[in-house]
């Protein structure tokens, strides 16, 4: 995991919402892989995460590769399932540092995604790359997917599975979430952007809080390339994540 | 993908109806694949799209082809599936420069299909041969299935998963068409043909729309090997998608 | 598929309904695969079909042989599956010069036997021997499983899938059998038996009907082995399919 | 199959209760493998059937072994299933000269175990050891397993799938009986013994019926373990079906 | 199995609850895999059971390893599956002396584990590590998981599956799980240590009835880590399980 990190720290570039959420969440400029690998560079993320399709088509080894090899779209229903559509090899290959997956813990199919799982990390670390578990739980039995308790088994579902690195919502408090992040013990916890937020402090509340709580860093997608200056975005986030300075003096950076 | 292209642009023939829809869309002509194989020689079609059945008994080798690798009759109901029946390495052997594959996002089953494609696909460019994806959204939750955002949904989901060109239908006018291929990105998109329109002037100006918006070509079936002239059809669909002409001048090629 | 023709046609004699319909299909005689074999060989039949149970323990290399790979039992209820229970590597081991396997296109597990088909034909393909696809629409959807439109389906399934030949139902008049084998293309074309006709004439008139349809013969078990006098069962249909006689003649053969 | 015979017959002590129905079954001598063990021995039995576990921990060498190689609870409801779980290739290792495996017809997973079957079939024969099917007809469909023509149907089952022997119910008459023999042809056949019958004489003879319809034996369990002299049962059924005698002189011996 | 006795013996510390029940198990001290490891050293644990994320990280070597190689979540609902999450062979290389696999008897994937455990069980013994069946019946047909015969069946199951050693509920008196423990025959019975006990010596007086009954000791968790003094407990579970002290001596340890 060290490749994605700076003083301990990361701010990864999170780029599949393209599959995962479908074109809707784009505009005229961030449809363009090519616009976030610019982007990646220029803000200086510590690792851009790509669909193998977009990592093949774009990446051009400027900053370090983070793999997904699962994903699913938004027009199906029922129990979340994502098969792996990716080999870790082929990964490899395109100069990936890291396979992300993600489990669905809750999800009448999670036995399929912790068994996948198992296999992909370990072929991952036989190749000296990293495994993170992006984990979601979901399911007809989960009526609050960023309750407290439920980002906490999160968290530990992945340090059990044998995750370098969960991505999980954030829990709301700075306490909530600090729990979440001693049940990941040794896997590294990077919060999840989600959608884009109302301001840009208000996201950055949120980032604030899942650092002082204990994380490495966050992966974030949409509250970047989203923004109407992606860049700002960028420095607030370093500065915040790998300076660890203050919400407004990061909205200054 | 080179090989199925002309001034950047093609117009592949697609003959998989037979076992998508059944013999209720051939005529006393059209049922004969060697009539077909004659018909993209003579129409000088950039490439021939078989079942590997049809490829085994039919196939010439004087136009690139195109082999199918899966593929469904219309006798099911239920949420689609379609499964691998040929494997990379046969379709390789009876002179396939590409796979095609077909994807129906929204289904219950699409994680089996993202997955196999995802296999497939790394198969094929270990072999030198493209990957294609038929990217068709069903299921439950499919409510238009040319809804512009549909449309632009389906080509993402084929960049994503690493195809190297998508077939797709076209989602009605330029602009909606010209989003899709955007978020195409580098994966080139071919309009699908669809059901025969009701005069040739209709369908080329959706072929002429497609084009417009950024498409490099058409895979064409009925609208061709259904029309009373197919040779005709062929000259215009030519005129209009490799020499770039105008509704009208391709009428009269 | 030469092996099983004389003059470019067949009879083959099918054997495998202890699994398909259990012993109620059986007498006194019929019963034994060993009765079976001699009547093979005595009525000069161009194949015998047996499942690889019947012809580990009765095949005595006097007669082609045709292994069915895959079998369903009527007890079970539902959308039909059958999945291989041979391996091509066996059966080929065991002297077949073909494999048989049955496709129920229309039913919700369609796609597995399609897939299994596939690949069981490039084995089989791959050691010199002929895979034969028995195609019988099913499923909820079909309403009427010797409907012209959904035997012609059938036949076409065939061809696209790969199969050197296909057994299918009688559409129940040439012109719409002829349809059939037109549909089937270079894949030729087996009458499917079907259960004992009220007369022999019947059945006989009927496996006209397919000859002259174009079929290249057919697969017959209870006409033939129900029938009291087998061996004149036999002669009759060499006479129609073999020798091209009237049903008239046939019937005095 | 040779090595379970002796004058062409065979009493196999049949002892995978424990998993099948659970240790209702069992008193407190019978619950011990070891007792069955010496059971075997010195009721002169013809082989020994154990689940692999019992097999490691328990088998010493003095009888033929035969492993069932797939089971279940009782405690699962709906359609039945009983997947492989021990390897033709252990059970060889472990000194088996027979895979024992249960097909429940008219299941519907019923393709799942005629394909499961199929495959250690093949695995079995190539490794020297006989392949025993286990036929019990179930499901919704089944109304009464033990009718003449489901029976019947079983014993063809296991001919066709390859099975060296059969291992069906008592149909209730001999002639009925009869029939299945018939229609297992060259597949040797072995009544199951079932729960304990009222009384010795009850259960000895079915079996007497069994034989007299044509079977080499039969697998029996509880009507030996479960009576309160097993030896004087064992020497019974071995008068019985070994050296052919009468219920009476059986009861004797 | 020798690796985790003392005197025959064995006190194993189960950790593998953060996957199968979430941090609301833990506290603020008991949520460190590394208290965990260092209370097995201290508390002279005879083996540690963690899932192979926390063996991975925190494993020190110093006390024997069980991985336990598949789990679930208790987010999901319905017939409980678990599949293999970890390859015997990724164990083994952890320094693993033991795999621990749940098998669910009753749930309709009962199937799935029993099939699944019976290629682990092969592959452990094939690299000299032992293979513990965790057996909980489950599903909808039973009602009450700790009843003696439902216990003393899924002591059974374990040693017909080939397990080592069994992992079962305790069903509540001396005389029961003597049947259990007698059912199990040569694979050797651990209790399971199941939810925190109203006070220490409840708890262990249940521990007394199954080594009195003829377990080889328990694998306990919460009983332990939850406590407020875990050593004190761990002694007096040494005292009663190594030293066959009773309860009362145990207490005072």
């Amino acid at each position: 995991m060290d490749v994605f990190l700076e003083k301990n720290r990361g701010v990864l570039l999170a780029y599949d919402q393209g599959l995962e959420h479908g074109p809707t969440d784009f505009n005229e400029r961030n449809f363009d892989p090519a616009f976030i690998m610019r982007l990646a560079v220029e803000g200086k993320f510590n690792s851009i995460i790509f669909q193998k399709g977009l990592a093949e088509k774009y990446y051009d080894g400027r900053v370090p590769l983070i793999i997904k090899v699962n994903g699913k779209t938004n027009l199906v229903k029922g129990e979340p399932i994502a098969r792996q559509n990716c080999s870790v090899k082929h990964a490899a290959k395109l100069g990936a540092k890291a396979v992300g997956y993600t489990i669905y813990p809750g999800s009448a199919h999670e036995n399929v995604m912790l068994e996948e799982f198992g296999r992909i990390q370990e072929e991952a670390h036989a190749l000296n790359i990293a495994a993170i578990a992006w984990i979601y739980p979901r399911g007809e039995a989960t009526k609050n997917d960023t309750a407290p308790e439920v980002i906490a088994y999160a968290a530990r579902v992945g340090l059990e599975a044998g995750a370098d690195a969960v991505k999980i919502k954030y829990s709301g408090t700075v306490d909530a979430f600090k729990w979440a992040v001693k049940c990941a013990g040794k896997a590294k916890v990077f919060m999840s952007g989600g959608p884009k937020a109302e301001t840009d402090a208000d996201f950055l509340r949120q980032v604030r809080g899942a650092i002082d709580a204990g994380a490495s860093g966050l992966a974030v997608g949409r509250n970047v390339w989203q923004s109407a200056d992606p860049l700002k975005m960028a420095r607030a986030l370093r500065a915040l994540v790998i300076e660890d300075r203050s919400v407004e003096e990061a909205l200054r950076a």
